[in-house]
């Protein structure tokens, strides 16, 4: 097994590569929701998936899904994936490395049959590159992709229920992408995309949160005025403002255990060298696992600000752009993931993922839980992402043995559930 | 007088309000060197110039002289003037109200020959805006124009040298620019661009030197991670570390006096609210009437951009682009331009000019000295730019003071050294 385990765990990592091929801007990989370089992703996809056993379909939010029947009928079902799209300039890993992962582990089944049968997903949208809207194919899995959300339009101005249309796909059956009452659990693989278990050195993490986020703009207004002949104690310096803010933010995060808060994004107007800024603009993002901590964090930076502002003779607008709640993991199923990779020899890091993930939409709707694989130097959405061999062999090991213990966590549900989904 | 001087001063006004009818850009004023706006207003000027008793040439790089004769000659000549050219959406008076300050003089003269001549310069050329090189007026009147600068190409790329000969310039005259060896002093009014007269309540200002100054470009590189898997302890943010640096520019400014630095754009990369920014250029600007202090400043914002870097695991690049020495004004000129105001019965701020002015330029051949009049809420290079009636009138009359005791200045210099250019 261990040798078949590293051949698998190459093919694995081949097969990422290969399917960067498909890809809308020729040198780098770029593969958009409903792309032609999409499809042609799928099609290939789509081959692995039926010659290891599997009934593939495409439902009608362009995820394409693979069912791997149980033993005997009726059982629950394992749903297992991620997804199939990418940023501008990706790597290779992302979200298909997940994918991957899940037809690799039913390919090691070779067609024996497991008490429950598994449903691989690849979801046809997880970025929010095209229509500035992420998980498209996870919500609509869980029945939350609001029909009227069918009329936003990309930068084309091809709206998004037309682009379905035109890929062969049909708008107003997206309800029949509801995940069945037979699943009874959801399990993503992705590569960590951050430092932690690098630094940690430690092959896996399980997650068990994925972090709330506020993302939100300020914008500081002072007086635009010239450099030279304006003496430092009569200005009203935005940057200058701003400047002691972004500090204020990063010591914050410094001292609040978990939290991140970030400052990417700065500028200024009118963002000449010989002109005292008039106005800075600034993104903050901030996340934590608990949601009343990044409350209060951001309640604080608001407060820093107007004082920084107020004692500046400038003035701070600040406009809310996102407060998405933190997303807890199913405990028991995060348990199981945390048993099964212990049972390979590995101790796994209890982690929070600072990066949404479809597991976290999919979470609403059924137990679910990840498995992040270590990204090497923490590179991710970017040409040089990677992930090593032997964490791509580890993580095999891992979820073959939690497809061994799955059947046995759901007996108790099984039975009971099966055609209830999950609040 | 009191009477004719205010009509004078209210003249003045509404003649930089006329002349900025004069511009490239319907809705806003912008007049650049040799365009067709430029045209027509110098036509405008010159006809004005004439008609208060001056023979007017307009020289080979573009710019109007206008020549009031002395009583008798041969005599020495006092050099009058500013600028007609302007920015981009600028307001009325920069410059304008310098030339049409010494034209109202003139007037206010009244055809009386005074025992030495007066020559008024509306420079071609002096804010930079179409060649990226200012002073371009100013450079040919002290011999400075370089004729290597004749093939620098604005933005439609029209040669300096071919755009000259297109306005009916010969470019190979512009030797010929150079001021006569008579002049033996030279005054520019302008108003401040900043707000110190305003906050010390005055209404003039005699400038003593004109600030040194430094630009810098500086660049904090570290490295681009996701916003929300890098936890902050692993990070090397760009944003951070300038915006540390950008305070301690602040401290050190506040903490000299008559020190201005000023960080006035940022550019974050890769720019976006999920990615900490891998690499941020700032720009430098920082100006003093006295170099040493100058230099050691930038010394030691140099110094404490490589320990922040150093600390945070960033680097830091910096690249000079400007170091330009402090001018200092004639001290005797100032001193006839101090108590002209005083005879006025009006105290005048000595003052250190953050901008530079032609005057700087033409310092550096004959004794100069400039009086600033107060800039309303230092509003400048904006449609606001204004000036007070009030203002205008006391410099009018310190003006004419000044023209008063010029000739007895000048008696010890204007015998010897009539025929020999100051060095």
């Amino acid at each position: 097994m261990q040798i078949e385990m590293r051949e698998q765990a190459d093919k694995v990592i081949a097969r990422c590569r290969y399917l960067a091929q498909f890809t809308e801007e020729p040198g780098q990989i770029k593969r958009t929701f409903l792309s032609p370089a999409m499809r042609e992703c799928m099609q290939t996809v789509q081959g692995w998936m039926e010659a290891a056993g599997m009934r593939v379909v495409t439902d009608a939010a362009g995820n394409l899904r693979g069912q791997y029947p149980a033993a005997a009928s009726p059982s629950i079902c394992l749903g297992m994936g991620s997804h199939l799209d990418t940023v501008p300039n990706s790597g290779a890993f992302d979200g298909v490395l997940g994918v991957m992962m899940a037809l690799a582990l039913v390919e090691v089944l070779k067609n024996e049959k497991l008490p429950f049968a598994i449903e691989l997903i690849a979801f046809s949208e997880e970025e929010g590159v095209r229509y500035s809207l992420p998980f498209i194919g996870s919500r609509a899995v869980v029945g939350r992709l609001d029909p009227a959300l069918l009329d936003v339009q990309d930068a084309r101005g091809i709206s998004l229920g037309s682009a379905m249309m035109s890929f062969g796909l049909d708008p107003s059956r997206i309800g029949e992408c509801l995940l069945g009452g037979d699943v009874a659990g959801f399990l993503e693989f992705h590569i960590e995309q951050g430092v932690v278990l690098e630094s940690e050195q430690q092959s896996l993490g399980v997650v068990h949160a994925i972090a709330g986020q506020t993302r939100a703009e300020f914008t500081f207004t002072g007086l635009a005025r010239h450099a030279g002949t304006t003496p430092m104690r009569l200005r009203h310096d935005a940057v200058a403002g701003a400047a002691e803010w972004v500090s204020e933010v990063e010591r914050l995060a410094l001292a609040t255990p978990g939290l991140v808060a970030t400052v990417g994004d700065l500028r200024t107007h009118p963002g000449t060298w010989n002109v005292v800024a008039g106005q800075l603009r600034a993104s903050l993002d901030v996340r934590h696992g608990d949601d009343s901590i990044r409350h209060q964090a951001v309640d604080q930076l608001l407060a820093q600000a107007a004082a920084i502002a107020n004692r500046r003779g400038l003035t701070v607008d600040s406009k809310m752009q996102m407060d998405q709640p933190a997303v807890v993991m199913d405990a028991r199923l995060c348990g199981l993931a945390t048993e099964a990779i212990r049972s390979t020899g590995i101790s796994p890091l209890s982690m929070v993922s600072g990066a949404g993930h479809d597991a976290m939409i999919v979470a609403e709707r059924v137990p679910t839980t990840m498995i992040f694989l270590r990204s090497p130097g923490g590179i991710s959405h970017h040409p040089d992402e990677s992930v090593r061999p032997q964490d791509v062999e580890n993580a095999l090991a891992a979820g073959l043995a939690f497809l061994r213990s799955f059947a046995s966590y759901c007996a108790p549900l099984g039975s009971k559930e099966k055609n209830t989904p999950h609040a």
